[in-house]
């Protein structure tokens, strides 16, 4: 399992992981006293239906509470959405989160048309000639807003093009807004005020990232299309979210201003680690979510490197179209970033002497 | 969400659930303590592969490792495997659980051709007349030793001749043996001593039941044929088990004795059940479970009326193949089994006078 971040599973790991985009605080205070004591609760099954967890989130995102569906991390959301809409092609910007195509690539049983659309290499800007791609013959768009690896938004100008192409090439949008919260201002990037307009959009968005609970699981999916939502909802077992995850949510849902001091703090210290990066010479770029991508050109071993100081960053080499010498890393607190900083500085300094 | 048992979802509810087939003691406290400990933990991505907790399953199951596959609960495995195998006739004892005619259901989009077996409504017992179903055209057969709602056991003299027509004949055999640890001696029924002879074999087991947490959600499959788990690993998202569930499982894994303990005593408390509801005068069934099957002729109503004293049973009507007068209800403690007893006693005599 080398393809994806988050390799480090052991609280008592020494290792600094930069490879997953989690919030550097972790868990906040208010979470983890809602799982304690929904630990209480293991006897009993979860609601399969999430009532109260769904209600939390419609009220969240303003959204109908019909309209959301709950899964194992949105993660899982992702492979039954493939399975459900059964898609025989798939247009994918790349490169873009793996879990996508495997998804899609597993629902098909391998039986899938994989259309690529390369983002330019240089700006890394999804772009309106990707309108070009979009025909008939596609049945699912995958969009990251904003992009992993990358961390570029879809200019919102292009992303209505793209909604009102999907709309009438009847292709299914899948748009994942996971690392959206953590984006100041993310709000005006989102499409969830428009969702209604436009049934065949799927909204993805997680808790995972923000609420610092990878590893407890959840996920949820926005989408006004009723009838699609149930036969999602018939192809996940009963009790998909557990007991924990759920109270995780509810307890999540009540920290809007939570959200937008993170937002603030991850822009500076982003803002920090890019000048930094640049200082040292890499190649980076002006994203807006909760990491950083950047190219050290020519090196590819800077994995190896930073982990001989127990620190690990993710490599992109496994991205499609992108080569060895791209990376990502989270955005962390001040004082990981400039242990990392620190290190990537020695092993330059260490060259050049 | 009326078709399942385990409906109360709240641990503040002063409802006493007879409906789900926990354990009566919820929780045994190594295990609480292993999920307090994992919550430190929910920072990480839980492990994909599971590895600590397949190496304990297969040493607690005397399996090897690589024939161990996790889920999040048993009931994602059954979906998937579903998927995985993608069935085009299902052979289905009735009655039996529901979770495996939505899963096949599911899986083909509704294209499936379900083949059923009544077992003979007398003694509820699977007989060797089954084998005359197990043709070529039948892709899986599910059976669940013991059998759920009616806890019987399938013979091992029977089983066998099961096992090798699904090998000849080239059918699926999935054995749910998620009730098999509250067995007496239950390693007897078990087809884990035989699962490399028969690589059509798939056996599902779950944490759920006998350590109390429906609602953290941990079941595992085992089977010798590689290649299907590799594709039903395929068909997964990577981080289906949580941290909590997978520390909850290590935890279990070394709780043998436990499980003994408990076979024992729910055996003396469900002879009293049993012997308790015969002199009520209702049909009982002879079950070897953690929970007992019985009939109350021309009554309908029974969960309204048990209801009304606060305690849930579980309705068997919508279990196919059954009249609305079966019901089922899970061996709890000695007061709350004593508590149902007067519940109903009282009915009895109400009625009577």
């Amino acid at each position: 399992m080398k393809k994806h971040g988050g390799m480090i599973y052991d609280k008592n790991s020494k290792i600094l992981d930069f490879s997953a985009n989690i919030h550097p605080e972790g868990v906040p205070a208010e979470v983890k006293k809602a799982m304690m004591d929904a630990l209480e609760a293991s006897s009993y099954y979860p609601d399969p239906e999430c009532r109260d967890l769904r209600y939390s989130i419609a009220e969240k995102e303003h959204v109908k509470m019909e309209h959301v569906i709950c899964g194992n991390g949105a993660a899982e959301l992702i492979f039954h959405l493939a399975f459900t809409v059964g898609a025989k092609t798939l247009l994918l910007p790349v490169p873009s989160f793996l879990e996508y195509e495997d998804a899609f690539l597993a629902a098909a049983k391998g039986n899938l048309m994989i259309e690529k659309y390369q983002i330019d290499p240089v700006s890394f800007l999804i772009k309106e000639d990707l309108l070009d791609k979009m025909d008939a013959s596609v049945d699912v768009l995958v969009l990251c807003q904003p992009n992993n690896p990358t961390g570029q938004l879809v200019e919102m100008n292009v992303m209505q093009r793209i909604l009102d192409r999907a709309k009438e090439q009847n292709i299914i949008l899948l748009v994942d807004e996971c690392f959206l919260d953590f984006v100041i201002d993310g709000k005006r990037y989102s499409v969830i005020p428009r969702y209604q307009e436009y049934p065949n959009v799927f909204i993805l968005k997680s808790f995972t990232k923000m609420y610092g609970i990878p590893g407890i699981r959840l996920g949820y999916g926005i989408c006004s299309d009723t009838r699609l939502l149930k036969q999602l909802r018939t192809s996940l077992q009963s009790w998909n979210v557990s007991h924990v995850a759920q109270a995780a949510g509810i307890a999540a849902c009540g920290m809007k201003e939570y959200e937008e001091w993170t937002a603030d703090r991850i822009a500076q210290n982003r803002e920090w680690l890019i000048k930094r990066l640049r200082l040292l010479g890499f190649q980076v770029w002006e994203g807006s979510a909760n990491y950083v991508f950047f190219r050290v050109k020519g090196c590819t071993d800077l994995c190896e490197i930073c982990m001989r100081q127990e620190i690990c960053i993710r490599s992109c080499s496994n991205y499609r179209g992108l080569e060895d010498d791209y990376y990502r890393i989270a955005v962390k607190t001040e004082e990981e970033n400039r242990r990392l900083i620190r290190t990537l500085t020695e092993w330059k300094e260490g060259k050049e002497r």
